[in-house]
């Protein structure tokens, strides 16, 4: 029986009609002008709100990236917390990436920061093996295992074959399907889900027949090169159970005093582009 | 050329004469007694500044898990930068516990977050690629790279077999060495080094035959099963190279009124346990 994050997610998916997940990834000098002055982790914070009203009605996901507000020490934490309530408030669900991963005393830690937070799910390592995860999925959080990411370096990990013929990430997907059986939500996917990349569409296909019923996390669209069709490799059988994350490609797309409304545009095409993702895929 | 760090490690277990770590991982229900009414996050502070002052001259490397301190939110990482300084201050090296593992842009912001706590060092997961280490190494930080650790549910992962015949944790230890020969300090070992259990020493020997310059941090000590013996099939050629970390052994010695001085003498008992180390093994 499942803590419930994966109904909530496809909850959240129905409601917008579409899988788009904004990423909210503030960086000081990428925000519009008039917000760099001042303290940094102010500027954050009015960033970010105003990122999510501009997405409200419209994405039904966030996934707000740890490092940036971590980066502000304890200040930045707060914002990090009110940013995270503000994303719930406004109906949305929100996966903190956070990419943890450690021994189930530190992981019950972790856990209890992400819900306390405000987090519904939290993205995680699995290196340390299964049981270094179960501990979020004790708390009521769902998780999202790294299974295939996108950046080049991976390759000399997660690429490498296994004596079984499998490769590194498909050897970890297979862990992350058996867990996610004993964590099956009502609608048929489980809390366990795993982050594939949405530029390894060739593998990303072999990834997903291993993990039927997962959810997947899919970076990489958008600015960091994935596509569309890159993305239908990766629906379960029912076209569905992805959510498609892009950051830089929204949050910046303007620069000027208007951004608000730049950002309500560049949201609107994101989740436009996704929402036919379900029909077949065009002969 | 090195960023410093495997020196000035070198430097502090030569000081104390021990390669002995202790590890802070307080979690509220196991203080002493007399700290345990109040907030959470000023009973933490005032027991790890408590530690740090009983372990001074003693011991010259101390380990905050930072999962305990994040568990208060900000108020709990303010207590971390506090005692990150403090340990410093008490010319102790600082290990940040954090297992973090993100892409470039996120791991240049976990690492200037380590910094501006005062960190030395980091442990990290390896699993997207080395390219994910070298932020930390270029912010100036040492880093501990996950091989091998020592729970149960790590064989599922770790323990698995390359198509070559290497383990996942063996093929981890690789990746280590290679990006450690760019990292080399004066002192002939790198500022990359690995995390490699105490309880697994049998694997422990092949582990450090792949990286015969890196530092290992060892964890599994005492509380957790693995005995000095285990730690001398780690050393390096000229009989050094590790750093052992003991937590719960150590810092809930005692949970009287007299508990600064309980924490005292266990972590003297453990400093001492292992100033042998270096001599052949009694046959």
């Amino acid at each position: 029986m499942g803590a419930g994050f994966a109904d909530r997610l496809a909850g959240a998916v129905e409601r917008s009609g579409t899988p788009a997940c904004v990423g909210l990834d503030p960086v000081l000098e990428k925000l519009p002008e008039g917000l760099r002055g001042g303290e940094p982790a102010a500027a954050l914070e009015e960033f970010c709100l105003g990122v999510i009203r501009a997405c409200r009605g419209m994405v039904g996901v966030m996934k707000p990236q740890s490092a940036c507000f971590e980066r502000y020490g304890s200040a930045g934490m707060r914002v990090l917390e009110r940013v995270c309530h503000a994303a719930r408030e406004a109906e949305m669900v929100v996966i903190l990436d956070a990419k943890r991963g450690d021994i189930g005393f530190s992981a019950e830690h972790y856990a209890s920061a992400a819900a306390g937070i405000g987090a519904d799910a939290i993205t995680l390592h699995g290196y340390m093996g299964m049981e270094t995860v179960e501990p979020y999925l004790r708390a009521g959080l769902g998780v999202f295992v790294l299974v295939r990411t996108s950046n080049p370096g991976s390759d000399g990990v997660q690429g490498r074959r296994m004596e079984d013929g499998r490769s590194v990430a498909e050897m970890m997907a297979d862990e992350v399907a058996g867990l996610g059986e004993q964590w099956m939500g009502a609608g048929g996917r489980s809390d366990v889900g795993a982050v594939v990349g949405a530029t390894k569409s060739a593998e990303g296909r072999a990834l997903r027949a291993r993990m039927p019923r997962a959810w997947l996390l899919v970076p990489g669209y958008g600015a960091q090169g994935g596509t569309v069709d890159d993305v239908r490799a990766l629906l379960d059988e029912r076209r569905g159970g992805v959510v498609v994350n892009a950051s830089r490609s929204v949050i910046y797309a303007c620069g000027g005093k208007e951004w608000e409304g730049g950002v309500r545009a560049a949201a609107g095409k994101f989740a436009e582009e996704l929402r036919g993702l379900a029909a077949p895929r065009p002969t």
